[in-house]
């Protein structure tokens, strides 16, 4: 008799079937009740379990963290999505409908019209006193950013950036250099009414220099991508620059977390752990993973288990490392994708699993929370206004300026030169995770926060038209050269 | 001129070059500390931010949630995919391993060794008062846990599956009703001494009853596919049984919820929003999915970003749905995969995307949470270890006996039937997210749960080794005849 047969299901008489499944559930009732009446003259001694009453003590309509946190990412992949492609059919990046759908499920637009809709998403501080949703959305929107600048860096083309990496560097500082100092210049008149209390001017105009300073390099890739801009001698230049700019703009955020925290003996520190972390990955992992990567390119097998929980580790590890030195997590993330050769099969696998789950699932959580801290509400008085016009122009100045004079200095054209600056002022999400880490240290009000976010989002918002005035969009990705 | 020409970028002579970037450099810190200098009388007023106050209360060494949330994600990793590796070559299911390495880390060991150990991955009460890192690992493992119950539902042949409906039910049937009934006969004894305070006989006994009657659908189809058994008809009938298992399960969780709660009248409209949602998936969106997955089987053209949105959003509101409900988000996670044609294109596409991330990335945030609960230090007198052993016999005697009885009883053979027994037995991932839910509810102890996790583990380690006694190892995946 083979296995099959054996296991073939013989159709018993359905009414002896039906009766034995009846007989049974109403034995195993008729049985649960006798237990239940033999067991009700039981009772618990109240300390029969030490740490019953903290286990006690949740049973009082304890928030449903699962809960909020779904119908918060729900919510936002529902209207960022509707909202992103509105964004695409105006010629603009997805990422700005995205932003403004945190931004308008937050206090700014569906709190101020009725809270009650919007505690539905983030419970008010009467029901969640220990603010656990707040946290899980924060875990969960970091997680989604380090995966991200994990792709980010993975798509990078190292080889490529090297070869341009005198012109951006020269170009990157100066892009740096401008809005800083006019950034800190604008501290100047924003110290009186809207630092927060306790806040020294150094942290300040330290923090508002590096905020104006910021190029979001994962948005102008994607910006770059969408025009099929990518591969273009102007494209790498930017993504260049843009990276270079990223690596100092951390390494002053890292300076100003050791100001604000009155730990300037720290900055020291910072800077020797970060040259050191750097100099490891590149001197000792990168050698490494591009002979393990080229071990797999030959193969069509699938990747090992492994090598699949090893890069997922690695990544973690490269982040904790950069979080604990004190220049972010997401640095790690982005040079442990940066070291993996773009064009091998790691990067490829990992592009292919990753991008779907991190951009649709888990960077909305980022979007949200951003939203949630954003209360563009208030940004009320017509002084207030004034203020957040002359960040917008002193950020768009310094940015757009400085990147204009130095590539002319490097050797460009007026155009594409008007073209690069316009490029590096996209501040899109790098500048929402900059100014979250201010609003953390305490370094800004939540006022000036939501005039920082009005103004990362109008900078994003200027490139697409200004880079499609200056350089005709290319009919198809072109080819290296 | 042609565009890459006019971008080319001219090298300047070097010397110029670093003559203008050095002067850039040191014009730039010198305004910044003439502007400092300018700022260093400027005062902040103590009020000008209403809200200042509060983000100014979190400077003081706020916990650094990202930190340790990726620094126990990246532990649990390494030693889960260290100890699955170990379990692998002895013949059991890796997840049994990553479970290990979770308890290992916890209070378990690593904080019975070291607490201070213990507090570099999962800080201590003083320094996380509000256990912001706890909530955060909990969202983080929710999110895993769902989305892994969308790709066991993916997974899930729904065709084959209805074939065998009616063995299924019949024995899946029995095998709660048996091991419920001796589980809350169990609940007599067990009540007095490890029920936590405050506890009705009532809810700990319908908790227990379900505790025992738990059959982990994810890890038998892990072990079916590992043995190369899931499409034979004993793997499908198992599966089968473990999947209508999960239903009423879960509908008894849903049971046990509203009695711990004290909302009885809660029951029926728990009861009746489930069968509305079942119906509702079944009868109009499965047809939907149906149409929809089918038209991108005929091309090979990428998933429009609306779908892969979409369906991501889907599993989010079914889980909300359900958890709203009151029967836990992952059985609407579930059933969402559940209604997605298995082999079409849809699933196979979600199916690579997220078996990695998920698996290998989110799951082990669940390990780490329930790993963290579980305190086996406080099974320590030897009564305790007796009434340990005595649930680890209830449970197999329940969920055993049953099965081998109604499998009997439609008509398997002795050894099917008892295969089928051990099959069912496995309790892995299941039992420990119903135990997590009982230790949320306080209806049982940390140390019944401590309890109740070795059950557990134990039972799911005894499948593979009967099994093997019972069926020689197939050849290869048997095709569907």
């Amino acid at each position: 008799m083979s296995q099959s047969e054996a296991l073939r299901v013989v159709r018993p008489n359905p009414w002896i079937g039906a009766a034995v499944y009846t007989g049974l559930l109403v034995a195993g009732i008729g049985i649960f009740l006798l237990i239940c009446r033999a067991g009700s003259g039981l009772t618990v001694p109240a300390a029969s379990d030490t740490t019953a009453a903290a286990s006690g003590a949740i049973r009082h309509e304890p928030v449903n963290i699962v809960l909020h946190v779904l119908g918060t990412l729900a919510a936002v992949i529902f209207l960022g999505s509707l909202l992103g492609k509105v964004c695409r059919r105006l010629g603009q990046p997805p990422v700005i409908g995205e932003v403004l759908a945190g931004i308008m499920l937050g206090p700014s637009l569906l709190g101020a019209i009725s809270p009650e809709a919007m505690h539905v998403l983030i419970p008010s501080a009467t029901t969640d006193p220990k603010g656990q949703v707040t946290s899980a959305l924060k875990a969960v929107s970091q997680i989604g950013v380090v995966l991200y600048m994990f792709l980010v860096g993975l798509e990078l083309n190292a080889a490529r950036l090297r070869k341009q990496a005198h012109a951006a560097v020269a170009v990157s500082h100066a892009s740096i250099v401008v809005p800083f100092v006019l950034g800190s210049a604008l501290a100047l008149g924003l110290y009186k009414t809207l630092a927060p209390a306790g806040t020294t001017f150094l942290s300040f105009a330290l923090f508002m220099g590096v905020a104006m300073s910021i190029t979001a390099f994962p948005v102008l890739a994607r910006i770059l991508t969408d025009r099929r801009m990518s591969r273009t001698e102007l494209g790498v230049v930017a993504l260049s620059c843009a990276a270079a700019d990223d690596v100092t703009a951390w390494c002053l955020l890292a300076l100003i977390v050791g100001v604000a925290q009155s730990k300037l003996s720290n900055v020291a520190a910072i800077t020797a752990g970060a040259a050191a972390f750097i100099a490891v990955m590149f001197l000792i992992v990168r050698p490494l993973v591009t002979r393990l990567s080229a071990r797999f390119d030959a193969t069509t097998a699938p990747l090992p288990p492994m090598v699949i929980s090893g890069t997922f580790l690695a990544v973690l590890l490269a982040a904790m490392t950069t979080e604990a030195i004190g220049i972010h997590a997401l640095f790690g993330a982005f040079l442990c994708g940066a070291i993996v050769p773009h064009d091998g099969r790691i990067a490829r696998e990992f592009t292919a699993k990753l991008k779907d789950p991190v951009t649709v699932l888990l960077l909305p959580a980022f979007f949200a929370y951003t939203g949630m801290r954003t209360q563009i509400g208030l940004v009320s008085s017509g002084e207030d206004w004034l203020w957040c016009a002359a960040i917008v122009v002193v950020a768009t100045v310094g940015k757009f300026g400085g990147t204009l004079g130095a590539a002319r200095l490097t050797g460009q054209s007026w155009r594409d030169a008007a073209a690069l600056g316009a490029l590096m002022n996209t501040r899109g999400l790098m500048e929402l995770i900059v100014l979250n880490i201010g609003l953390d240290l305490g370094v800004i009000s939540p006022t000036l926060f939501a005039m920082m976010v009005l103004m990362a989002l109008i900078t994003t918002a200027m490139t697409s038209p200004i880079v499609s005035l200056l350089v005709p969009p290319a009919p198809q990705e072109e080819p290296a050269s």
